[in-house]
């Protein structure tokens, strides 16, 4: 048997002087290897009679006991079967026993979902951190005192209890907080039963597709719009329709309802994202009509609808009118830290009960100390006066990038501002966005190319996403600089 | 105007003696508001001109600036247009302007799609903290203080930047000590390049699906088998096949790879959910060569492999021949703590590189703290000795659970017990497990019926599911004497 298998390693002797590296494993184990080896690779065929434990541990110098133990598990697995006469190998199909050689796997490009394609030309993610990136908040102004407080309270209460699972909807806790901020600052109309707690927005997206749609149905998308709706939308096979934007928001064509009647809309009234249009108000009216006439769902992404920067916030969709057919979605990767991953979908009240078996099912809850903490920093006033400081801070920072864009390129083509943390420069066409951003990526900066958010570009959607979020005031100034730069060398470069 | 739009709370006023309850709104919010709802409720018709906004301030005792910032706010959201010849109201489509009654919004229950009609009979989860909850372990045992240290650990060296948006594929930390862990522990081979955390092996399985299948296609999933399999594959549109299960673990009928070729196969190798069977190796091998022929994938969720009680570890199928494939599926929610939703899917290393790319698409990172905890958790043999320490907790209550079982039932029917955290008990026919499951749960205790983890209920899954993860081994005895007692009133029911 020994030239079958091989003589072990012998612990003892390894770990004599001389030898470098890792301690062999026990000889049971040794020994349980090999014998699997050799029957997975034809040495031992099936059917083969093994020696009984007597002879094979005098042979491979173990005990009685280790080839016992060795064998029970080869027969528990299945690799031999014992009986009376003794252990044999059982008739296995490997390939290698039968001298095949292994296929080799269908080729990676093949074995995809169709689903999946549509990402396969995305590009790789910059650095979220560089200046000018959209989206990233001002981690270093975040108040972490505050915050590992609030978590080592939740501690001190909560466990070990919270280690285990929660409501797969979230913490009532923090339900009730959030119903109760959004009634006060957005005016939504819902209490804590009707929120879900999600691992951000995308998730709450992901959820109003699984509960809403079935595949093939029509899902509409504000275009240029946030790519995150088209991605949830295409992973869960809906037909996605761009719809174009203007200064007052999605702008739907008056036969699309009939022709193309929607089961999902996306939708950011608040500041659309990245246009920074208003939705208007005669429009928020007929789509909520539209809508509940055609049994369709309007999703309300207030993704930055905190920071507002002009005037009095601009109230949701949700509740401008009772029982709108709409999907409040928001998260608190903007307005806490995006690695929280805590967002949350506002369910109609007709509808959250009913719902709240199935989401049993979807949800698994958890986070639940960084859930409660959160319903605390809410409660308290924490996160209200965390947003203040924000505010003011953004503001700041918007008037010195506008400012600098100012200094550079044409007034009337900076777009938003009464929101969020990034604006919008528009670019003359033979300026192309995706060149320019590239070019500033290798100068270490991170705005993004307006065409990148767009379905269908057009010569409108040519320009750049400039974030003002994680880039400190003074260094606005300065990236702008060389920003316009390599904008002026590739207008030099066309002429030439 | 006063008369159409009412008069304004003054906060002065209010705020005297004998008023209760909170502040009012500040009048220009007060003024945005009420000029809103009579523009809504039509009592302020389309094309209306306001009064100027001297007078309206005068009429309403407010300051000039507080209307001229009112107008604009409307003008922003499009309740009124501002001209050279004054501020008229905005042609709205509003149903109650136009003398409609709102609709009532379809009944819910026609609302939802199809993929969750699945869902809509299943009970509600109850209390998972009580005694024989299969599949929670024990929280009271965690090692708090240790994981706490981790916790601070990673917050004093990677705060503030951990707060911003992670690898959407997880710490590159963790993934390195995850890939580690399996190699030595459950022979996964793999590299932290394969490694994809999710939150939890729920969210691990419908990225299977997301990845490698479209809608229509089939899946088999053991039956009886974990819900969740189920749940994911459902929520992904595909046609899901049940497959018998004997003691060698998933038993695939010869014909079926023909006529119900399939896209994904789930199973549970080193201990089927829930009666306990080991995939016999002569089957493992027929699955990764008939799958590897097919073009499908076979999912390994090894959700107890770390707790084997008996003998040495049984390995992975995935590291049982190379390149097999094999999504292997983890998580550490009996490991560590449910509530902390880290999951895991090793892929194969022919298709990491190229899943990269939709992954940073579908996955968004996050919860940065947690994972890089947990990397040190496990590289600093923290998680190891855990893991021991359980196990030998494990085994002790097990034996206690198997003894106050053998006390009052057939021993013959008592399955399982090699790994994990529950035994199985079949029951006679004429004991109907989800009758004796519904009084145990009015006796606090929560054991689950077997027939619900089939899809296709038979003699053989009529049984409960017994739990002794989170339930010390003095209560056994007494549970289970209670479970005696109610099997024998419902027997002595029968006989009259």
């Amino acid at each position: 048997m020994i030239e079958i298998i091989g003589p072990l390693t012998n612990q003892a002797t390894a770990s004599g002087a001389g030898t470098v590296g890792k301690k062999p494993a026990p000889l049971q184990k040794q020994l349980i290897e090999r014998l699997q080896q050799a029957i997975l690779a034809g040495r031992l065929p099936a059917g083969s009679l093994l020696p009984s434990s007597r002879l094979l541990a005098a042979e491979m110098g173990v005990s009685r006991n280790t080839v016992v133990i060795a064998y029970e598990h080869l027969a528990a697995v299945g690799y031999v079967v014992a009986d009376k006469k003794g252990t044999r190998v059982s008739p296995l199909s490997s390939p290698a026993a039968r001298g095949e050689h292994q296929t080799s796997p269908a080729t990676p490009e093949a074995v995809y979902a169709a689903r999946v394609e549509q990402f396969a030309a995305t590009r790789t993610h910059a650095d979220n951190t560089l200046p000018l990136t959209p989206g990233t908040p001002a981690l270093d102004r975040f108040p972490l005192g505050a915050w590992r407080r609030a978590l080592e309270r939740s501690m001190e209460r909560a466990l070990p209890l919270a280690l285990g699972y929660g409501a797969p909807t979230g913490e009532p806790a923090l339900r009730d907080a959030i119903a109760a901020h959004l009634r006060m600052s957005r005016g939504v109309r819902c209490d804590g039963s009707q929120v879900v707690i999600t691992e951000g927005a995308q998730e709450a997206l992901n959820l109003c597709v699984r509960l809403f749609t079935n595949p093939g149905d029509i899902a509409w998308v504000e275009d240029p719009g946030y790519r995150g709706a088209k991605a949830a939308f295409n992973l869960g096979d809906l037909t996605t329709l761009p719809m174009p934007v203007d200064l007052e928001g999605i702008a739907v064509p008056p036969d699309a309802w009939r022709t193309h009647s929607p089961k999902l809309i996306y939708t950011s009234p608040a500041h659309q994202y990245p246009t920074g249009s208003v939705l208007s108000v005669a429009r928020r009216l007929a789509l909520i009509a539209q809508a509940r006439r055609s049994g369709a769902w309007l999703i309300e992404d207030d993704y930055d609808g905190e920071f507002r920067h002009t005037g009095e916030p601009i109230a949701s969709l949700q509740g401008l009118v009772p029982d709108a057919p709409v999907l409040y979605v928001g998260s608190f990767s903007k307005t806490m830290f995006p690695a929280l991953r805590i967002g949350f979908v506002v369910l109609p009240g007709a509808i959250a009960g009913h719902a709240a078996v199935a989401l049993q099912e979807m949800l698994r809850g958890g986070h639940r100390l960084e859930q409660l903490a959160l319903a605390h920093f809410i409660e308290s006033g924490e996160f209200g006066r965390h947003l203040g400081r924000m505010r003011r801070l953004y503001r700041e920072r918007q008037q010195a990038l506008r400012d600098a864009l100012t200094a550079h390129f044409e007034p009337s083509q900076i777009l938003g501002g009464n929101c969020g943390m990034h604006l919008t420069l528009r670019l003359p066409p033979h300026l192309s966005d995706q060149v320019l951003a590239e070019r500033a990526l290798a100068e270490r900066l991170n705005p993004r190319a307006l065409s990148g958010f767009a379905l269908q570009p057009r010569e409108e959607t040519n320009g750049l996403v400039i974030g003002y979020g994680s880039t400190p005031a003074e260094q606005l100034a300065p990236a702008i600089g060389v920003l316009a730069s390599l904008a002026g060398e590739m207008a030099g470069a066309r002429v030439v």
